[in-house]
């Protein structure tokens, strides 16, 4: 503590990220990234744009790569915000449209960064129990509140949530934003994206670094209609004019262009999950259907930590988060089918 | 204006960055930009971390970039704080010492951006004058403040203030953040950094997009006494765990490196810089004397906007801000040997 902080940063409970290992001699599957690597035209276009010209700003408002977005959803570029990886997009909304408002909504089990954004920006927040099976109940999110936020798939449930479900959600809560982060939605579910021309309080959050591969680019994307994502230029332009990089706009750019690499690398992750799931479940392990690319166990006999423990001992990293309720299920991202056969054999040993 | 923006949101005044025009044919004079390119060390850099690891997240904490810096300033890692340009250091420092404050204290001429982030974070501010020589006074800053921040040398003026000036104000603020923006420190002046194992209340902001020649890859960084860092950290890793990707860290660690580049492109720059002030000097303009890597100049007879709109016509664009008491004076680059004669051709023809 330094009493030169201000008030706000002596409250701040700061996120812990999933361990980054320096050297890689784990089986790293404990932050959800992409196994198979980025598409070969965004490593190459990152080459390309790898020159002199990294002298020169970047441009500020992300022109081409927003347009390349746009236009495969079928909307305008001033449907399309981009910023540095989805958590920088979520902070700004969370300034732009929950700041000063009622408290906002979100379930008690979700991405631990929520609660994190609300001590920066001074937002209250009640939480929604799940139900009993994970399940995300949208009658929970019918209340008068500042704003909602939605993790459809759920994470670290990997649950994904029905169309119809959000749909109802949007209806019950017409003056304030709700907020959909779809940081996985392209390992199952079903788009949010399809109802931002019906409703104007809906926000879209999307991610390269799952399904794109591109976690070390940091490249993340928002989605609503133009006078929502007006409102997050002009928080992005009070506080960082060019958040994404020349590499970063390029390798993007490609990788959404890509589309024949980025389905032959999902099917493969679905395949492999679904695999994994059969094998966890035949060792014991309740494995809830995961829409994502990673799968959230839970063993019948041996305790969630002493099996992260063990998996650290034989060089293999998973996600257990300490916290009431999930605190004997294990979060495994899916890794490459090697990687996946490797984790079965050292868990069968140690089982 | 929308009716979902927050009540912070709808006040902002965002900040304008320079015109990056998307087709380069302009001679770009106007976001003071590094005419000479990074690094060979830094390309070969990037290109070699330019493959499979981009799947993975890039390391949170940015350990190997922070121990090269501070191993050549003579300090710990503890003492430097790293961010997505120096625009994104500078509003986190914002948010961690002087929001929830007493109004701090800046100049009325200097970087725009300043207010820009007392609005976001609703902090308040008071503007010291210049003198009429565009100087910073440093008695004005000795009164009771939440913070002060100078940018050293400042812009658009590109004035620098003797280190004994700073060490004044650091003694008249010992309970406040004084915040030492030195974007431009390599130029010319004597930097802070010197001083930070003896005031507990200094922050020096510096960045890679002028002298490093990287603006291209968004990095920029702080020193200051380990308490100061860690209230970075906490607001940082409240935002976004990883907002330097890993190619803009191999790149500036690279460039870091490479001080041989660094000398001579810094030396070039300094070079062309006198010798464009004389040229303007003959042609008429008063040229304030400059500590970086562009020139603050404003002609006897012609008016700035004039000279601006007349020079943009011929393909040159440079900087004019419509702003009291600096609208009649001109920003320019300082850019290659040949863009410097360009400029004053055009200039000779044109006055």
């Amino acid at each position: 503590m330094s009493r030169f902080w201000s008030p706000i940063v002596q409250k701040l409970e700061p996120y812990t990220p999933g361990e980054q290992p320096k050297h890689q001699t784990f089986i790293k599957l404990n932050t959800n990234e992409n196994p198979w690597g980025p598409s070969p035209r965004a490593l190459e276009a990152i080459a390309a744009a790898t020159g002199d010209a990294l002298r020169l700003y970047p441009d500020p408002s992300a022109s081409d790569l927003r347009a390349g977005i746009a236009s495969s959803l079928q909307l305008t570029s001033d449907h399309i915000f981009a910023g540095n990886g989805s958590d920088e997009v979520l902070a700004h909304a969370f300034h732009a449209f929950f700041s000063g408002k009622e408290p906002i909504l979100f379930p008690e089990i979700t991405y631990a960064f929520y609660p994190t954004y609300c001590k920066l920006y001074s937002i209250e927040y009640q939480l929604a129990p799940l139900d009993s099976d994970f399940c995300i109940n949208p009658s929970d999110f019918s209340g008068a509140c500042g704003g909602v936020v939605i993790a459809n798939p759920n994470a670290p449930t990997g649950l994904a949530m029905p169309l119809e479900n959000i749909e109802a959600i949007l209806k019950a809560n017409p003056d304030v934003v709700v907020l959909v982060d779809e940081a996985y939605i392209d390992f199952g579910g079903q788009s949010a994206v399809q109802l931002v021309p019906d409703y104007d309080n809906l926000l879209v959050v999307q991610t390269f670094s799952k399904s794109r591969s591109l976690a070390g680019m940091r490249v993340g994307f928002a989605v609503g209609q133009p006078h929502l994502i007006e409102g997050l230029h002009r928080v992005k332009d009070s506080f960082n004019s060019y958040p994404l990089d020349r590499l970063s706009l390029a390798g993007a750019l490609a990788a959404w262009e890509d589309t024949e690499w980025f389905e032959k690398t999902r099917d493969q992750i679905v395949a492999d999950r679904e695999k994994l799931t059969e094998n966890l479940q035949t060792l014991g392990f309740t494995v809830l259907p995961s829409s994502t690319n990673f799968i959230f166990a839970s063993h019948a006999h041996v305790p969630a930590e002493r099996i992260h423990a063990d998996l650290r001992e034989h060089g293999i990293l998973v996600r257990y988060f300490k916290k009431e309720r999930i605190n004997d299920w294990l979060r495994i991202s899916i890794g490459t089918t090697e990687e996946c056969t490797a984790l079965v054999k050292v868990l069968r040993t140690m089982l």
